[in-house]
């Protein structure tokens, strides 16, 4: 058995998870908040039991002492030998890695080369490996990139309709995130349907309040709805996702505001928040659907956009095996998966309403006779992250 | 029989049909170019005779009095009195037309108010609707938008998710385009698959320089790729079509150029011309396209973005009755067709690539056994404009 600490560091945050392998049971799972600010945040669950205490926590390397020392203190473990390996989200890993990595020097260096790519996560992410660097100097430590996964994507889905040189000299392409998440589903499909992934071919609709929707042939992306950054693709909870790019410099000029400050209405005061008037967050809108108008209208069009997608994609692949819905919304809301799944009956979705009253756990929610499955799957990114850092890091 | 002119006035050209109706031949067709600059350009064709002439024409009411003095000496009309009507090709109609109107003083102002949404185009448009009230001040006269045919887009597919404010006081959200020509190939899919309208399914790919491809259910509107301008949707001849939002500012970063000089580069600089590297003319791509790599990818991409709406607007619809091409590379290129149909069997496509050996012409290009019949239909925007020029004008 060994021990991972799953990590995903903010600029200010870090989630963790401490996961035994290869049995991938969660033995500790907590976040700290606010660090570097007053009145940080650190909570912690451990054999059943949570707690929240809060005290400034000066920087990233004093929050990584204080998740050590509490799992000593809870008993999961007794010293900080037991920790065997650390796996870090990454969010962005540009064109230099299509798998995770060992991390060493020259690979931290590579993350904050592709930092102009991501400037507000792998700066973040890098604070979060370099603490743990300094803490446990000699454990392991494995990357695992939100990009990464779409790496497979051929040059006809990555590459814009744009001068050749923005590739070129500045990078500018299709990258795709959510990958950690799109190939969990991806691997967890093929067992559940129980044929080998090369066969299928399957579309995997990841709806949180973040949302990106992945073809996946042979069990390796060919598309995604995310684009250069995380704005580009369907509707999301304050994200506007794709709009006619030729709106930006009209808006700039209505408003005053420059480009940055666009783009930062598009990506936080757009979605589902402006469409809706009031709220981000689809439970919200959800519950006064019925008597709200623009919340209809906001969940009309929220469904419709992944709806499209996945005639999009089927006709990409010349059909689809398999529709996959996972995180908060695509697992939890029966609602918004019924307005995305009606009237696919012409490409050979038969969904089960009574198999679609489903929350947060694995299912199957076609009829038997449907040609194209639908499976709701919760994700795991910390077991994806556990999972690659055991593979990268025991040789 | 009437005499219909059909008008397209740009900055600088006018071109013209003479239309018998209800007939809807043309008895004249020809085009004035370089106005207002030396060495203007005038050519046209009729009785079978083509006639080209160079001469300074010093504005588009020097055009319209030559293009009818030729008329007169080509003995097409004895008189001014004998053109019964004119109907002017206008970009935008805003929000205001759904439909072609009658040209009134205050049709006139709606038309320019709406120019700040076509601002390349409408004040042209204009132009040469007040150059015709000045030389036939008594002959009716009617404008055909390229937008109204949209205005039937339900709200979910027009509106963005931007906050609210952004339409109701900027007047932002997909207004769409090439409507003359849908609406054309629509109505005359109907007559040639022989069943009413009303009971159809309709994907209408309007392909040219420019390209947008539309969904039409019950003969109306429900869905068009391109969006606030022509600028979105798929790869163009030298648009980019849809990119991640983000990449503008960022763009503006790395080369220095100001939102608009980006949204230039996006409208003149991108799609087919920038992805082959030497030319936005589809035919001379094609060309190439076995011996250059750039020039393959091109058409795959090229191809690629449609076949994708393809999928996308049959899910919106919940199926497909038929497909239709039209416009320069619509009608003409079977190698594009053939692309852009390629492994749709799965929603009913069965295409036939012997019927597809078909330039210019109407012609089912699918099996007989075909669920979903595919159609190629030359466009012909000028005889919708003297149809609703007549409809309107004969009160």
């Amino acid at each position: 058995m060994k021990n991972v600490l799953a990590i995903n560091a903010g600029s200010s945050s870090l989630k963790f998870q401490l996961i035994e392998m290869p049995e991938e049971k969660v033995s500790a799972i907590g976040v700290v908040e606010r660090i570097g600010l007053p009145d940080s945040i650190f909570q912690i669950e451990a054999n059943g039991k949570k707690d929240k205490t809060v005290q400034d926590i000066a920087n990233h390397e004093v929050a990584v002492k204080m998740l050590l020392e509490a799992l000593i203190k809870k008993g999961v473990i007794q010293s900080y030998d037991e920790i065997d390996a650390v796996g870090h989200r990454v969010v962005h890993g540009g064109e230099y890695f299509s798998d995770s990595v060992l991390i060493t020097d020259e690979v931290i260096e590579t993350i904050e080369k592709v930092s102009e790519l991501a400037p507000l996560h792998n700066p973040a992410n890098l604070t979060g490996i370099r603490a743990f660097k300094e803490i446990l100097p000699n454990v392991p430590m494995v990357a695992v990139f939100d990009t990464a996964f779409h790496q497979t994507m051929p040059k006809s889905s990555y590459l814009y309709s744009l001068p050749e040189n923005y590739y070129t000299d500045y990078g500018i392409r299709k990258y795709g995130f959510h990958g950690t998440s799109h190939k969990y589903v991806t691997e967890r499909a093929a067992e559940l349907i129980g044929a080998p992934l090369e066969s299928l071919r399957l579309i995997s609709c990841h709806i949180g309040n973040g949302a990106s929707v992945t073809a996946i042939q042979g069990g390796e992306s060919i598309d995604t709805s995310m684009g250069f950054t995380p704005l580009a693709g369907v509707t999301m909870g304050t994200r506007s996702g794709d709009i006619d790019p030729a709106l930006i410099p009209y808006i700039m000029e209505k408003t005053g505001k420059s480009a940055d400050e666009v783009i930062n209405v598009l990506n936080k005061e757009s979605g589902m928040l402006a469409l809706s008037g009031f709220s981000s967050d689809l439970r919200d809108i959800e519950e006064q659907s019925e008597t709200n108008e623009r919340a209809a209208l906001a969940l009309t069009v929220f469904a419709e956009r992944i709806h499209k997608y996945l005639g999009s994609y089927a006709a990409k692949m010349s059909g689809v095996d398999a529709i996959i819905f996972t995180a908060g919304v695509g697992e939890n809301s029966d609602t918004i998966r019924e307005k995305i799944l009606t009237g696919l009956e012409f490409m050979g979705v038969y969904w089960d309403p009574k198999r679609n009253d489903v929350r947060g756990k694995e299912q199957f929610i076609n009829y038997p006779h449907s040609p194209v499955k639908v499976i709701v799957i919760p994700t795991n990114e910390e077991v994806m992250i556990a999972r690659d850092t055991i593979r990268l890091s025991s040789n």
